[in-house]
């Protein structure tokens, strides 16, 4: 049966409720770790799941970071060190990645929480997780303030990208699922994806065709 | 074998190698139908991959708008009459979802074009994708420029969901497998996710429990 929910009805919502069902309507979305290092040398690693494209030339990525009202690591460190990395989750560390979500004290890294190894590469003083097998390493660009709610959506460029060479198509197009990439949905539901199609691109007045995955 | 990209490497790419290597590089993302109408009556729908969860209480999601440079009707449309709709795919308009992104002219509408049919409800005057099983309808909030690459961060409030009831978890979850809706990679590939787990709110020096997806 149809339901409909209007904004009343959201703005009565138990909050944990709301919670779990706005974060649901975007659809599957990216979920990916963020390693970062103060000016200290302290590590820090935390989930996010609202990683998005902003462009390719020149190559920039963002995230929503929530509001900076009280202690956030991820934040605080990008602004003192202006690097990040992102780095794929996959089966095998989800519930690592997934505890990297508690809230430690401060002077906790997460990879030494979790069990994850951090590995660092020339190009960037921001720690990667040596178990993924997708990981970029980024210099902050720029954070946007959202004023709607006090978020901030924080820009990097991406400097450095670390993958395997069997994930890497011809035309550019990465494997992700030969990678073992999840895919979230609302607040803690981890899914792996299974291919239908890559689509040719569309013109107007021409039908679509199907293209391998890999070329 | 390990392949490291460096920027320079990026630089140098050919344009279309570049794009589908850099889109795929958010992970798995959320991709969906956005539908507009401008003031006279006139409706548009596009796909985008770029919705992203902004927060819950004010319920806010937003999406990436690429230049206005050339014509954007979604852009042009959200300025117009300050609504949109975002639309879950699923298998069976995949298809016509992608051939949405063609280059028609700004006197053909898409839901023509490609056959999908435009839903209105009473609250909203942005046409709904009547064929797809989770819609939203959004009030514009604001359109927040990204000077690193003259894109745009279109942000709408949430005011209707539209959704099968069966689908709803006693804790506010959406069950999106059960819905059919995908997830993207790169610019082109669609992709079906299986159930892994929903996993425990974190907490330092607990461990993990898995939940039920339905409750």
């Amino acid at each position: 049966m149809s339901r409909q929910i209007l904004r009343s009805d959201i703005d009565q919502m138990e909050k944990r409720y709301r919670a779990n069902l706005i974060n649901s309507l975007t659809g599957f979305k990216a979920i990916n770790l963020i390693g970062t290092v103060n000016a200290q040398g302290q590590t820090n690693l935390a989930i996010f799941n609202s990683t998005v494209h902003l462009g390719a030339n020149p190559p920039l990525m963002g995230f929503i970071q929530r509001p900076v009202s009280v202690r956030r690591d991820t934040h605080a460190n990008i602004l003192q060190t202006k690097h990040f990395t992102i780095n794929h989750l996959h089966k095998g560390i989800m519930e690592q990645a997934h505890q990297s979500a508690a809230r430690y004290d401060a002077d906790v890294s997460e990879f030494e929480a979790t069990g994850l190894t951090p590995y660092f590469s020339d190009t960037l003083p921001a720690p990667y997780v040596a178990e993924s097998h997708i990981r970029i390493g980024l210099q902050f660009r720029q954070a946007i303030p959202i004023p709607l709610n006090n978020t901030i959506l924080m820009i990097g460029e991406i400097i450095e990208i670390l993958l395997p060479e069997t994930l890497l198509s011809k035309d550019g197009y990465l494997d992700l699922e030969a990678a073992g990439s999840l895919t979230g949905s609302g607040l803690d539901g981890y899914h792996q994806p299974q291919k239908l199609e890559r689509l040719s691109y569309a013109k107007p007045d021409q039908s679509i065709s199907r293209i391998p995955f890999l070329q």
